[in-house]
């Protein structure tokens, strides 16, 4: 039975291709669901995508794949800033947990607050479009 | 058909006039809907007050309002101060985007944080009780 | 008829007991229910022991409080550090509100965040294990 | 009679239209002047308009409105940003005062001093461009 | 033989009740001797209550509490803010040591430094006015 | 012949006694000059008592009293906070200059900035109301 | 019956005239004692001068000016710039407390702190050598 | 006919050589403005210099100098640290500005506050005594 | 002909496997030279792993990447601080540029300072031990 | 007749050996005191090592060292960090004044606090235990 | 025999030409040497235009420059911001040292930083291109 | 075979002698060679002293000293402010590392930054001129 792997994605990202094309690309959620669920397949991962504006939602989510010891790609959005019960949720996993952007933060004039999540993440992949999702697939493929 | 407009309103903002009235004023809540409502019809809007104390909730409508171009008075209440997830939803936009505080915040001693969204917004109208309301409707129609 | 007094827990709390017992000993979620409704009672108390993730929820619990002019014991998990919605609605409270902490903030490295909630609260018990919600009990005894 | 209103405009203000349109609008100084006398008059008030470079000047119009219990709109320009002589000058007023800007200052990168005046103002209309002052106008004739 | 239990107060708290009741209540020092001696029989301590204005002597009673492994219940007064001094003294104990404050010092404008202690100490108690002392206690007999 | 003395009144100051009696007292501007030329006389001093609204002026003065190297008692207001012009019109006295205020300044909790001037002046009295330039043309007296 | 003075001095100020006479003058502190006594009594003052290196003293001298309505000269001496005891000890007087200071704080760069005391005084004196201390007399004698 | 070139000196720049001499050396302001006119003359310029303490005066300089599109050489003294009303006036050039300073301003420790005008100037010379304005000029003629 | 691939490393990174392990796993630089050979060649790559103590030569590396149009993986190792020569070069580039770290930054306390060449990447992976390197050159190959 | 040398010794390290051997070592202060006298003697030094608590006390040692010329060791202990009072007294020194650590000051996390003395001390000797006090008396006779 | 001059190149600017040229300008650092040359001939001139990407380097050619009490213009590039060890050895010097920029470092939003060189440095001019270069050869000429 | 000990000295300390004597003293770099390798020699000990201008060679040398296990005295010299490599080199020792510095670098006014070797030494000797070499290498010789 294949590794379940869970890709979290946090608020305004179910909208990505009705957004800032410039800054996040042209792809769709629906795109970045299909590929992320199809490099998964080939990887041996049943790969579930999911994606929510709520920050109680993510926290189960979290408290889900630490029950399970599910592995987590998660993109947290704006969460990224502020969501202290995020992170408290995220550190309590055992399996491995990447967290990805699909731009490179460091290169965005807007946000100086830094990441309330990479200290208690395993990796962080950052600045590659959707393809900073393939790579953290293919991370956990060799984890 | 008259132009649709979004008044929203963030967390505790339901509770208007059961609480602080010396900083807030005496105004119910339902006195802010019907008087955003009457204002809004004489001036050719269909407004729809809404307040909500869920995060995820309020970014939800800032969507709806970027899919319909729909206009929006916001008044974010506390998330003024840390949501960036309401504050991504709300670049979105193409309408104008009214940010409304009811008492001024720059005279309240308490909060030091500077608003989350104002860089975000076409304007900013504060200090005017519930007339922050009425001067942003009158903004809009003057757009 | 006994007092009724609201025990409300933040984001992952319903999860003591499962996550890094060194720092948060050994009591279980369930248990720290029973303890306080147990010493709830024997206080005169009809104790109601709450926990939730959304931030909405928590606004919600507290405006009924300040409804009923319930006593609250608060222990805001993570939204010690950036919920000023719920700071907002704590600040609705007549009855007395009390802010617990398992461990000691204060010697926890990581938080470098001061609570949006003391200034608001009746007073402030940390670093008693679970024996700091039965101190804020005996505390609105005495009040 | 109707009620005199000053429009005390800072520095470099006097030059609108010759200016960085693109930040601005196109309006000219002497076109603020028309719609601000022209709007006041239809709302009943005898609209002053008014602009200077020396602090000195903005200073003693501000005290010739405390001592006539003038209602000010007040566009600060760059004195915002550190003329405290302006803000003691301006804390002297019984009448309401509203401190209006132009474009939205909170958007304009370059500058990151916040106002010193919007503690002692009325209120604040901000990003609207010469509307900006019309709104103002607006809320002195229902306040 | 009961538990020895030493209630250290700094500088300034001997004076207790002649100083800014609305802050500090009306509880004179005497009064807050014998609270505490009482309460402290039921429970079964022999608590002896002492203050000091030196910084030396509150030094050498903790250098006692440690020598003695007594608890202690500290109340540092205006030492909070500054002395690394009492801090490295209280840092030896192997008893509990819970800091109080009779206000709650997170409301207290003026005070902006944080305790230097909070980070030796077991736990912290404020905002009970005399029952911060009074709940120590508790702690200390349930610990 | 006696020495002859400039007072120097920096912005607003000449509306003394219009303006905040319970920071201020009652004193007027026009009690401020009898009172310091009466004095001054006392004191042998031919006192000059002058105010401003305009910086220019201000350095203008303190020009013409380095020039003819008169002792100066000056109270900058506003000025205090921002004016470099001034402080570097101030430094080239040879003669003293005793920079006065007539409340606290560093009890007035809306003023953060320091006194851009104390550094260049001979001495600084500040809190006992028009007696702090008295104190100053006495300080004078005895240099 | 002459109304009795304090004249409190803080740490090292016992052995003015050994020290730094560059920054703080030839006179003794021999010389300081006797020129507070003598105007003291021209003035109508029982001038008592006490020097202390000790925090604790300081405070207990505070306390007694406080019982007996004692107007106090203090001279903090480096407590200026942490000493909260004295602080606290100093704002419970109900007799006017004048700061002095030799030199004037503001012209040594030594010292980037503020005071500490400054905003519990009646008003503050500095920069005139000795002098500081009999202004602070006169301003005394015409509260 | 030769171009138009304004040199304008901020506060306290007309007494030049009354003042400091260490640190800007012995020339006099007759003497800049001698070496200003001769140079430019050399370089086909026809050099006006003036100078003021006038913030207002400054301003309208730049205005002409904006309106004239005339190339500007600026020593804005103490303007520099403070003057944002020159500095958005000199942001509205279309022909050269530089910025001049006689020292080093980056070398004398007082002053810690960076040049509001560095960002709009078109270049920056300081260090070189009356040399700086020369400079400039040559600046201009290659320009 | 295989596409040229540059993985450049920073101070220190040479002696890889003899220091701290437990942060940087056992693999010797060795070990990292092969690794990143073998998957480059497999992906049709002609990696070329270099090592340098010298921030001159990492600076050359980098303009004979820009020169060459060469893909960049860098280990900035401690350059990561300060050292914005190596981020002037690394910004010329046309082709991509990924940074790696091994170790997790955000995870060790003992950097505070951000990347200086993150802004300048086009993504950043970080936290993979060697697993890194592997993931960067992946992404080149997909880019 | 040996040189008379002061070894002062601050609050809290008459207790070393009791306390954090890990941190400190295991030599005890009487050990301390013991290994002193030892090597002052063959260095022809008369050593006298004292601790105390009180920072009115260690004042009056420095003020016995000044008006004796004697060569001072001090280890500040917890002092260092704030007695501004202490650093006055150091300051008065013509004969050396040495600052010695046990342990090294920057390798413990907790303390971000700078020394306050070691700007008047002749130099300092930090991380080699008991080891420090003997290479400043060493530093004392080559002086 | 003319007098030696040194103009020496931090990283990178030896690439001069082929980077950013909006920001630049298009001149290559080969125009640059000859027009350096050529200026510093007519001015009585012998040029020396070098460049270092190394710091050592750098350091080296300031002691040269030292040893020869030769002139030396810098751009020191990134250098600039950070090596401590350039400023050392620049501030040895004797004879006249001018930093330039070729664009106006304060124009440039993305270095925070400000020059580590400055203070030590004769004067500085930026903003001019290669003029900067230029205008510093004759500030030498004439100096 | 005596035990070898690697003296190394940072960027511009080989022009020991020809620089700022009132800072440093008058002793030359090759007196500092002869005294370290004389006492050496005394106390068991082959003293190899180096010194360089480049990051790079002393990191190399910090390499070959964490190899051979050999103790080291360093005095980085300008490194001290920024070079993040050589302090990672540093951390790889085994053997003792001292840092020493010829000045107090606490009294040097114009150097804030904190020194980044000082966490990973055995110990800091500071302010005794060539002196604090030979106090390193006595720490040596009884560690």
């Amino acid at each position: 039975m294949p590794q379940r792997v869970l890709v979290l994605n946090g608020p305004n990202l179910g909208r990505l291709g009705s957004r800032e094309p410039d800054v996040y690309g042209s792809t769709t959620y629906a795109g970045l669901v299909e590929r992320c669920t199809k490099l998964g397949a080939e990887l041996g991962f049943d790969v579930e995508v999911r994606e929510t504006n709520d920050e109680g939602e993510m926290i189960r989510w979290l408290h889900e794949a630490a029950d399970g010891k599910l592995p987590v790609v998660i993109n947290p959005g704006a969460f990224t800033h502020y969501s202290y019960g995020m992170r408290d949720a995220a550190s309590q996993r055992t399996a491995p947990l990447i967290e990805v952007h699909i731009s490179n933060p460091h290169a965005r004039e807007e946000f100086r607050h830094t990441s309330v999540i990479s200290a208690v993440a395993s990796g962080t992949i950052a600045g590659f479009g959707i393809g900073s999702y393939e790579l953290a697939l293919r991370a956990l493929a060799t984890a």
